[in-house]
């Protein structure tokens, strides 16, 4: 086989056997076949798409060109979650020690932001001590000691993919379905995961803009999953203004501190359940995802699910002081609240916008290799659809620079759009695909 | 300016400015840009295209990467001609000598054979001792003191076009007309041409397999050629059959010395003229191509062109006593002339197959690196629409190999196609774009 003929092949529009997409991805992972035909390869396949056999026979490559994770001797069936990305999400928090509570073992790993979209493991950095960073034996012998463990993705799992992400990241081939699903895909499988609760996030600070591309991107992960016998649940949830209130690191950690003792958003505190609830029915726990909330609710109010969490940061290192008292975490030297210019309704709060304001301030990487403020970043006062006065708080700025400060507080009234007339909420979900 | 963000835009079809193309073509000849941002970029271009102004900009751009020759103090009027490549394609050997012989100086700059197409460099090279490897100083000099030069491309004459052309043969790249155009355009201008006849070979021993993907590649050559202000004519030729009779290095040589004296095939014979006649008229010195053949046939009649075909030879250190006694051109091993199984009329010589038995019989490379035997190869003794009897020599085959002459004989019998009832001869030309 010679990767010339692979690329010709779906350059032409034609469907490549999964010899072939095995063939491309092995060479491509040791270096047989350089970057530079990689990336053609990639383009066609953006340009051209790819079948959804082709799509799963590519996870499947991926997911096994290094040492994948077998779980099974310690959970009886390995529930995933996987967030696309927003602005705000801080679900992982919050959802992990709530399942893990609840019964079912928890091996989670997470990734960082880039661009407007935040990372759990930098949220996690925001508390002095905690290691994100453990080796394949501490990750078993913690998930069978502890059950739950939230940690990075090691060195050898999915090295395809990393290889692959990486190159698609300076070729402009990031935008494609069959090549974002099979990422996603490839590395749940990779580690291990028997059944994946799906939380694809919809609008303008999600990575798909639309509810018809997370629909897309829902149903591809979907039937990946099906073809490649895995339990699956994909929710469509709302991206357009940001999850909870706060946005930045350290900020994030408290309010799904805050969470956890029983005190936080609305929204925040409901997509925490629902997400748990799917999981818990995905992992046999919970007869259904009704009965599973339930079940999580109770974890989160009797403090089980807190409990939890403080056990999580000890044992990796964490010291429980900056959970215990927030105070103690990462604080920004200047702290400023703007208020609203106007009375009305909240038509809008652009999680993009804000999300990118979080970026300015230092919360964030435009680039991999950016080094983040743990303290810095945004909370906002209001969800769309609310009535505020003119002079009520709208949001705070945490900063640690005054141009930067200024910048953030400009484009995040910008943010926010007003309406005189009532406007109605936004659903936390707009569907769900399984 | 970033490289990822013009791939994006052409990923995303739309325009690039002629700032982009500069500025990426620059980037990638001194090696800022990786090869694998100019692969999916390629890639982009094969897939979206580009338009008339973009394909332009690249030419140009590829044209003055390097050191672009200026011939202005030699030659008033630089004529060039260009070939896409065919089977049997001897013309140059036969062109460049009459038109010298009629006044016009020829700065020619040929390539080697690739797949089943021939190059004219590796045909001079079956004659011992001839150089064409000449130095830019070299080349000026013995254009002006000789009038003819024929050697290899100099190399740094539009670097941008070599490096690309590179990569894309190893990433499924080469088929797109506006970088296939723009690659040869960039060559022509930077060798210094201010009037260019391009020969647009069309059919299954050509590059373009039908008349209309020629066309739209002359065309679109043409239009570079006016948007830069160069003088253009594209001839559409047949290479559905062989051109002349012989197909091998040393035996199209022997087939071209013949033809200077006056002897060889018609089809040969009047592509030459033609060609030769169109490039006196781009050159001035024909008041149209009419005239320009009259003076071609002249030349080549008078033993003008021949002497300075000998002279051509002689100055860049080839031994003329293999053009004078061409028996002495390297001869193969193995001999054998096939007699046609039946009788009837020829309606196909398909020259793709026997250009692809010359390859196998080692007068072509499969890979750039492949070397070539010039003794190897096949004479036709018969054109399309010819009347054959049972047992007239069908084709002769030259070969050092005895497995190979049999494979070869195989195929070559295949290439023949007969029909009972007269066959229309194959027109030499379809069109003329100008």
């Amino acid at each position: 086989m010679r990767a010339v003929d692979i690329i010709i092949k779906k350059r032409d529009k034609q469907e490549l056997s999964k010899e072939e997409i095995q063939y491309f991805i092995d060479a491509y992972t040791v270096g047989e076949i350089p970057d530079y035909q990689a990336a053609a390869w990639a383009m066609a396949v953006v340009l051209n798409g790819m079948t959804m056999q082709e799509i799963t026979d590519l996870t499947l490559a991926m997911a096994y060109s290094g040492e994948a994770m077998d779980l099974s001797h310690i959970v009886r069936l390995a529930v995933d979650k996987h967030s696309t990305g927003g602005v705000g999400d801080k679900t992982t928090l919050v959802v992990e020690p709530v399942v893990a509570a609840c019964g079912l073992p928890v091996p989670k790993m997470s990734g960082r932001g880039l661009g407007f979209s935040g990372g759990t493991l930098d949220k996690m950095e925001s508390i002095r001590g905690f290691r994100v960073d453990l080796t394949t034996e501490e990750f078993m012998q913690q998930l069978r000691t502890v059950g739950l463990v939230l940690t990075g993705q090691t060195a050898d799992l999915a090295p395809a993919d990393a290889k692959l992400y990486a190159l698609r990241d300076v070729t402009g081939t990031v935008q494609s379905i069959p090549l974002i699903a099979s990422s996603i895909m490839s590395k749940k499988i990779a580690g291990g995961a028997q059944a994946i609760l799906l939380d694809v996030k919809v609008g303008s600070g999600a990575f798909m803009k639309t509810l018809e591309g997370g629909r897309e991107l829902a149903g591809t992960m979907v039937a990946i999953a099906r073809l490649t016998g895995r339990k699956v649940v994909a929710l469509l949830s709302d991206m357009s203004q940001p999850l909870g209130f706060a946005v930045g690191n350290a900020l994030e950690v408290r309010e799904a501190v805050g969470m956890l003792h029983g005190q936080g958003p609305a929204d925040f505190h409901e997509h925490c359940l629902v997400v748990a609830g799917f999981m818990l029915a995905l992992g046999g726990l919970a007869g259904d995802e009704k009965e599973g909330y339930r079940m999580a609710e109770m974890a989160l109010n009797e403090g089980r699910a807190w409990q939890r969490f403080r056990e999580l940061v000890s044992v990796q290192g964490g010291d429980v002081r900056y959970i215990d008292e927030p105070d103690r975490l990462p604080k920004a030297d200047l702290i400023q609240t703007v208020q609203a210019p106007r009375s009305g309704y909240l038509k809008e709060i652009n999680a993009q916008v804000v999300g990118e304001a979080a970026v300015l301030l230092g919360a964030g990487r435009e680039k991999k290799e950016d080094s983040i403020d743990h303290a810095v970043g945004i909370v906002v006062h209001h969800k769309v659809g609310e009535h505020v006065e003119s002079g009520d708080p709208l949001f705070t700025v945490h900063a640690n620079k005054l141009d930067l400060l200024n910048e953030a507080c400009q484009r995040l009234l910008e943010a926010h759009g007003w309406s005189d007339g009532p406007v109605e909420a936004l659903p936390l979900f707009y569907d769900i695909v399984s």
